[in-house]
């Protein structure tokens, strides 16, 4: 992010604990070169998070803002936002999409802040998103750029799965000759078409029977939070939450739910059981 | 079931094509056996039901009548019901539920047929179900018996899929340290006390872990019929179709859906993959 | 409750605020009546217990025991346990079981505690639990006894929604033309039989065709608790989460989710909306 | 769809019923309009496919091809293939996606049938298929064109439902003030981005609350016939089938699976119900 930011003619001083690609030798030095009013992006693993801005706003002046890039549950955000606002100093959360392929393309950014820091900060919001009018989009109140980010991640966890179950019946057909053929001609002027399915073609391009990969999926939070907040909200969320199960049973050996349903048909019909 | 008719002072032939077990070498002996007005109860893996009931068309007279008790697909019924009916026999469908247990506790049945049928084979189905008020139901015309059937196993495989969840979450509780205990503990005054409760605990008195059991699960039709009359007819079918869906995933040993879903985490986000 | 405490001879004090059916003009008159060592059951609406439990706090002695046997959630419980054993008083958590019919069939009881304490209140256990061998379970330490009844209420939504997912299909269906005796065939010999389908046969002898109930329900938390469990744990949840969302769904007077399922099809194929 | 072809220099004879946009009189006419060895592209509602083929049966020559570009079922391909073949008659299946678009962004095909007849109707395909790599698949022998669409038609409803269910969320939200901005913002550089969502937002552009559209949604058979697929190749389909089960959902005034799950709850809690 910091080469899109610098290459939209802005000064950027990075920090990082690896001091070979770290323009600063610790977050005060980083603080120490920069001119006030500061505006201090943080995108570290969400586990830090709290403690670097913590540290920052001891180091920080009335005036300044920080942003936090990464992706940190919504419901830190308003905490942050009072902690550092006594000292003067404005928060602002961003959602931040894009993955690998930021770099190039740009990513998408969603704001939770007061309007006058968006507004300040408008110039870094506009270096790194996609030129055009999509891109950005200033959500709400501190949190909700967040919160926006963590329902996109839902959304994307019920997209990925829906292909995916397109593929395995693809797969599973005796019909369908030409499996990765067929997604590859989605690409253009299909309702499906979409970046996720060039980056599925992309996979089966290079690896067209998958075979090299297993059937294992990690997640990382926003899509618990999601299926969380509508159960908290009441709002139904089957296919979100059906993609987020599919990744939990991946990661199973075994499964205690299916031992107890083969125990029950041993014992009501007399059914084998695997052993 | 020949026990149970005969407890109930019916003569019973039955045919088996193995001689040990069986009171006629042939079909056609038992239907000489058998004096007219014939009652056939058919009861045979659900492969052979056409053949079975094509060949007694064959042997028996007018008047008589077929019971088809197995598994069969409710779509069958009236077809056979017209042949039959063509010879002047009579045809009714009959779902028994029960499985290991009927011959003891009386096995539940659901007939489809018309009401002369009914009538004259309810001495049959006296002795089958159990005493009392319940077990017993003239459900409507030929295949209203198989369709109740699949209807009943269809909430089986619900039933039984809700308390596996439940018991895959105490499981995984840090809390309670004594989940066949609590399973025992619902038996009486809960509300969710059931025969099939009754049958987990078994099953867990019988090994605590369902260490000796693996979690793969067999389906037998009825449970993908429910689902795709529930597609026919615009019936939301969430939880018996999540039900079956797990027994189809238990059976997999790699979820060719969730290649495609680490494929993509691996595009997007440099996620790595489980190779 | 009190009754059945009663009914096995001991003495009970009741405290409720309307005073027609309190045997105390107040908490404090409760405790003065009652003789160390105390044990206070407490069953109040969830919003209050909190504040109960610590009004005992300040009321009762080094000794005595507090019981919450409300729905509390499961995290409630060790806190509530450490601020009263700071007192030296004890804490349970009894979840119970068994709704309005538990007068006359005694409840359901699963206990978190200490075991000394649950020794020491076996008596009243004794009087409140049905008779026989089940419907009582130290499931584990302070927590265990909520948390049980949660993942108990849990499957309750999924067992509920099975019968009725195969309520619906059967009234859709073109052969089935008695519902209600198929239910009724079921309450004995069949794999599906249970208390909550004699409740369904109950519901359907008054209103055959429910006419005069509404498809709208409301849930109470456990349901909500078990499924955010099961996230937080990596437990696939599908049959009780979809049986959750089903309940939210009924509620809501049209649905946002299919506007823009509604809108889509109209943007792609030219569909006509309902508007 | 005749616009694509005749810009690509094609001579092409249409028929339709109406008149006004026909170019022959009836289907005799047109047949006999063209010089042989003829193509004849169908496209009609499903429900008189199978009867217009079968007269194109009696009226083409041998070397003739038939295409059926309607979303005919793949099960229907073989059995027509077959009649046709007998005849010396070609046939291919085409699934067609791009819906009112496709005239200008060219349709999606996937094409089901003998390489011959490929190879032959291969410069209708490329007038019709978006220009560049993608958009056409050879995807198998007879069928396989249509099962490829109707896999393609099942993702799309899970899709679709996952955008709707992300939707829902922010709109219940109380931190996202402004739900079309951020559904704007993902348009370009974040992950979710496809052309589904720039419909959304077109959807959100014309009415931003999408209060003038109903949450009533239809479904044309795809959806359907994937999820039968699923179950006949035991293939899990948890998100697509939730998205279908959604849609009944929707067009239900109330739900007789949700009344009985209230009669329960009267049953054993006393809980209100809504009459």
């Amino acid at each position: 992010m910091r080469e899109r930011i610098r290459a939209a003619g802005h000064d950027v001083v990075g920090y990082d604990p690896r001091p070979e690609i770290s323009d600063a030798a610790s977050l005060a030095e980083l603080v120490e070169k920069l001119a006030a009013p500061r505006v201090v992006w943080v995108m570290v693993p969400s586990g830090v998070t709290e403690d670097i801005i913590d540290q920052l706003g001891g180091l920080l002046s009335a005036g300044d803002i920080v942003i936090d890039g990464g992706n940190s549950k919504f419901t830190d955000d308003g905490p942050r936002a009072e902690r550092l606002g006594a000292l003067g100093i404005g928060y602002m959360d961003v959602g931040v999409s894009g993955g690998v392929w930021g770099i190039t393309n740009g990513y998408a950014l969603m704001v939770g802040g007061e309007k006058q820091h968006v507004d300040h900060c408008m110039p870094i919001f506009e270096a790194l998103k996609p030129a055009g009018e999509f891109g950005f989009a200033h959500a709400g109140p501190v949190g909700a750029g967040h919160y926006s980010k963590m329902v996109h991640n839902g959304i994307e966890y019920g997209l990925m799965h829906a292909y995916a179950e397109g593929y395995e019946l693809l797969k599973a057909s005796e019909l369908v000759h030409n499996v990765p053929e067929v997604f590859k001609s989605w690409r253009e002027g299909s309702v499906v078409k979409s970046w996720l399915l060039d980056l599925l073609d992309r996979a089966l391009d290079e690896d067209p029977e998958l075979a090299n990969i297993k059937g294992y999926a990690e997640d990382t939070g926003e899509g618990r939070w999601t299926v969380e907040e509508g159960i908290r909200l009441a709002v139904p969320m089957n296919v979100i939450a059906a993609s987020l199960f599919a990744r939990f049973t991946s990661r199973q050996e075994d499964s205690p739910a299916i031992k107890a349903v083969a125990a029950l048909r041993n014992q009501f019909g007399g059914h084998a059981v695997k052993r």
